[in-house]
């Protein structure tokens, strides 16, 4: 096991009937701005449950966080922060609204430019507090300090992270994903999926627990799955929610070496090619483990034996068959894994490895994923 | 899934090296009592490794803290801590060190009579900061805010919990652990074990996510104790350190039933015949599992099949099984399980009854454990 360092603040409030706490979790003599998205929230019954708690709360609203929150909408919503001198920002809505929240309340007290927080790492020394309702399991932006932001403008996504920006409290009421099309559920169940893969098919560091844990989550995604999809049931959307906040809240990585090469290069399809994040990663991770396979074929091998339980073959085939079993479980979650699923070809893959060549950066837990290489994960990803 | 609220604000540093952090985990303005027990740090190199890392800093010591601390030893460095002014508390040992240690933290603050924070629950409202260098995989106590505390006089073994005596940092080193005899290693396997089944082995409320993650636990504690116990190696003495703090750590209860029977009854045998903790976990808890059969045996069915890959017999067969395999787990690692192993008889088991006839509580997950349920639980476990 390699060495860590943990520590995590948020507070996770967790239930039926949870976001009635909030008039409790703010301090009414603060002054709050809820932000949103594109009104979903309006009619779920959420906006409702949350003005009905804050009612005695001096509260303003900024709607209209888009899904991959946009640089553009975030910065108007700072220039609302300051002028108003909001003391709290609450996120209310899946995981987009609380990724731009965050920027926002980093950049509220940023006295830089604050573009350069996601594109130079800027080291912002404070944020406006933030809580949040959840109402979509998928980021695992609810107990984690990471955000990811888009540029509209120079088609750029780009993420950062801040102890600042931890939630002071996540409020998650598994009753508000009832609401959710089939869509955002299916993305939301393969976003969590590719979250732990990304800290656990890499290598074995010694981690006997971290291992087990991660597939505990995996295991419990494909086991609840068809119910998620199927009913609005209570127990399935609880377990998918807690699921999806375990699945990056930084503990199954305590020790283990991590890859992230998947988002890397999802991050780009979203910003080229506008797919949603977790369209990207179910295209995007088989192909990096066929190209990386020699790398991560113990682990994988691993994976087939205990998720799903195999016991024929070698290493080698076992591997093969978690990559199998992996395109299967996205295909049963009406998920497509190819990137001529969405007619994206040649020019668009042109167009991303250019994106890597002037980065000049390698990537993925061995750093040998450049921009040749990006092509080649890529070209794997056109057919299914 | 029941409703929940976790919070868990401890700093683990974790790893090869991480003592020499104390200088900067711990401000040097402040000063610092560093609290031990019988002096096995001087032997082993921890206390040269803290001294070391603390050259600079003001520090003063108080030795002699007992495996179950006694309330009259605190009682003794308490006086000192407050004789002294002391900021912080460094307790560097195992998890009765730094149980004693969060009870002077919040005995050296607390204005009343002390032993009412054991006793009665009283709510102290503040407490000296604390961290820990932990020594010993066993309690859990480096990342809850719970304390065991033993009063000789009165022969009563009482807990408390308060959010002030969470430690600020918990520094883990599996280095530590070589030089720990076997039967400690034995017991902090036991107690690890146990105090996972404590949080599992009830009943099903719909939690498919923490199910698993507490058989994550137990199946590592398995797998790793024969290189625990057979060798000084770093991979499973970081696996079986990581596992004992999950155990207890706020994480595998949430939004689930708990029992904690064992642990009660536990308590008063230590008070009593003075048995190690875990010795009288072993003891206590396959009683317990054989007495609450029909309550519990869903939950132990499921622990037979994920844990040990059970697949013949029906519900009772797979449970009656959990029994067997963790009976002979605890053998294995060369814990007995029986109070005759002890020469514990009629009479010891006449003076716990008539402790809890005196409490009149009862207790266990479904609140059916009183007296005469200890009596016939205690009976059970006469014999192996």
């Amino acid at each position: 096991m390699n060495n860590f360092d943990y520590q995590n603040p948020v507070r996770i409030v967790f239930g039926k009937g949870a976001i009635s706490q909030l008039s409790d979790l703010i301090d009414p003599s603060l002054k709050v701005m809820m932000t949103y998205g594109g009104g979903s929230i309006k009619r779920n019954g959420v906006y409702d449950q949350v003005t009905a708690a804050l009612k005695n709360h001096n509260v303003i609203e900024f709607g209209g966080i888009e899904p991959n929150p946009t640089y553009e909408t975030c910065m108007q919503a700072v220039e609302v922060a300051r002028s108003e001198k909001v003391d709290f920002l609450l996120s209310v809505g899946g995981g987009s609204v609380l990724d731009g929240t965050k920027f926002i309340a980093a950049a509220a007290k940023y006295d830089g430019e604050p573009w350069d927080i996601l594109s130079k790492g800027a080291a912002a020394s404070e944020a406006i507090p933030l809580g949040d309702v959840i109402t979509l399991p998928a980021t695992g932006s609810e107990m984690n300090c990471f955000s990811v932001v888009s540029r509209k403008s120079t088609q750029e996504k780009l993420a950062f992270a801040l102890p600042y920006v931890y939630p002071v409290f996540s409020i998650l009421d598994p009753e508000t994903t009832y609401s959710l099309p089939k869509n955002q559920l299916r993305n939301g169940l393969v976003d969590a999926f590719v979250h732990v893969m990304e800290q656990y098919a890499t290598y074995d560091v010694g981690s006997a627990l971290q291992d087990r844990q991660a597939e505990s989550i995996v295991r419990t995604l494909i086991e609840i799955a068809p119910d998620v999809l199927g009913k609005q049931d209570y127990a399935s959307r609880a377990d998918f929610m807690w699921a999806a906040t375990n699945a990056l809240n930084g503990w199954i990585n305590c020790g283990v070496v991590q890859d992230w090469a998947t988002h890397t290069i999802g991050h780009e399809i979203t910003a080229f090619c506008g797919l949603a994040h977790a369209e990207t990663l179910a295209i995007v991770l088989p192909a990096i483990w066929k190209h990386q396979f020699e790398h991560k074929k113990g682990k994988l091998a691993q994976l087939a034996r205990r998720v799903w339980h195999v016991t024929a073959g070698d290493e080698s085939q076992q591997a093969a068959t978690a990559i199998d079993k992996t395109v299967a479980f996205f295909h049963s979650v009406g998920m497509p894994t190819s990137l001529e699923d969405y007619a994206i070809g040649k020019a668009e893959i042109d167009k991303i490895v250019s994106r890597f060549a002037e980065r000049k950066a390698c990537f993925g837990e061995h750093q040998n994923i450049g921009p040749e290489q990006v092509g080649e994960i890529l070209r794997l990803a056109l057919k299914k």
